[in-house]
């Protein structure tokens, strides 16, 4: 028996395990014209996460075709796919028979793309380090609502985030890219952070051009150092960074370009 | 617009946040002859760790109230309750004008209080450092969902686990305590764990009955040397380890007389 606000749940289905315990992992997708972009590295993504997760997956073309369908409604700006273990199980000990349970949501753009460049500053909170679930899309995000909170609160639009051993590892809702004579950096996720479907779209991107990009540690100091900062973010695309911790900086050439590069996306 | 397996859901709700980014909580109330068990112990917490997420919290009366009620049902063996940041806001940055939302389920006995003494090994994957989300029973348990397949496919009863720093923390679904020198030793919770309401009560009989009680590091060779050791949990109360990793204990007196404590709770 199930009350939800003190009302008494009609359906008598067990709570799902996405709810009880973030069992689960979700994709985001920018809608473009009605068609979700990146849809296959989000669908590769989805699968390569459920298998760390030892969570099984529906047909791909299913998934694929009910993405598709959403962003096809008029007026959708982002498809959400949250893929759970379903219900059941005693506790954290899942039932294995239990089929997953996905959700497809289609909504309206969440919020415009920026205009302006990001106004950021380092949080003074460091992630967890995550074993054997960083880089994952997975449901466990309360670090990120309570990190975001920070930011309101700050007055920024974005927050970057550290792992509390020198280095900056990402955004609250974003990646971060860094150029250092004219090198283009992005930090590896290998403590925390989640390996967003924008930021490998963009290293792609940049190699395949020929632009010098590395995947590495970054510490603190590069970051305050570094000649032009952007952001990526599935929605977003390529956010150039305006400000770091009240340093102003030139918003970059390589920022501006990509962002023009994923509009073509 | 949202599909739930494929099929249109009726209910034009926004999805949970629960759901969405295990932005909530949660309580297990084991119920004895329809009674909640450290109902006010059970409230303390959900208080206590609703404040850290900055979550607002119904009524104490209220959800007492309805956590009596749903006790009283005939069958009830456990009381669920989930408190989640409701719905709405723009994806990680929540709506600070939407309401809480709360589940609580009343569910039979999950399962039967174990009388053997549980067989432990230390598991290899250590917990994630949180800072601050340490001790809180919050939605975010993919990890202990991960390792309860662990401890299901190890043949245990249950697995402890460590902070990788070569301490022992808890147990992937109780928390742990030590005999060694006639002192009881709980692990203190200051990276990772969860701050069990059994482990609460247990500390505070301890305390009360003059028995000597400290919560600080344990080593894994303290583990491995404890003369006794015992598991708590809010359903499954006291529960003496029998085994950890293949080395056997003798059941120790300690652990047998908690039990036969909290049969009076």
């Amino acid at each position: 028996m199930l009350w939800i606000d003190g009302t008494p749940c009609e359906s008598a289905a067990p709570l799902d395990r996405g709810l009880e315990f973030g069992d689960g992992l979700f994709e985001t997708l920018a809608v473009v014209e009605g068609r979700p972009r990146l849809l296959s590295r989000h669908l590769d993504r989805l699968t390569r996460d459920a298998a760390r997760l030892r969570l099984s997956v529906p047909p791909r073309e299913r998934l694929e075709a009910e993405i598709r369908a959403a962003a096809s409604r008029p007026g959708t700006g982002v498809v959400k796919v949250i893929l759970t273990r379903g219900v059941g199980g005693s506790g954290y000990t899942a039932d294995p028979a239990q089929p997953p349970r996905r959700y497809v949501l289609a909504a309206p753009a969440r919020r415009a793309a920026p205009t302006a460049g990001a106004r950021t500053a380092l949080l003074p909170t460091a992630l967890s380090v995550h074993g054997p679930l960083v880089g994952i899309k997975h449901l466990n995000r309360l670090e990120q609502v309570l990190l975001r909170q920070d930011v309101v609160a700050l007055g920024l639009d974005e927050g970057l985030v550290g792992d509390g051993l020198g280095h900056v590892v990402c955004g609250t809702m974003t990646n971060v890219f860094l150029v250092a004579e004219g090198v283009v950096i992005t930090p590896a996720l290998t403590r925390c952070g989640i390996e967003g479907v924008m930021r490998g779209a963009i290293l792609d991107h940049l190699i395949e051009r020929g632009t010098p990009a590395t995947v590495r540690d970054v510490t603190t100091a590069e970051l305050a150092a570094a000649e032009e900062v952007f952001l990526t973010n599935a929605l977003l695309g390529v956010w150039p960074v305006a400000q770091v911790d009240g340093r102003p900086l030139a918003q970059g050439r390589l920022g501006s370009q990509l962002r023009s590069v994923v509009a073509t996306w």
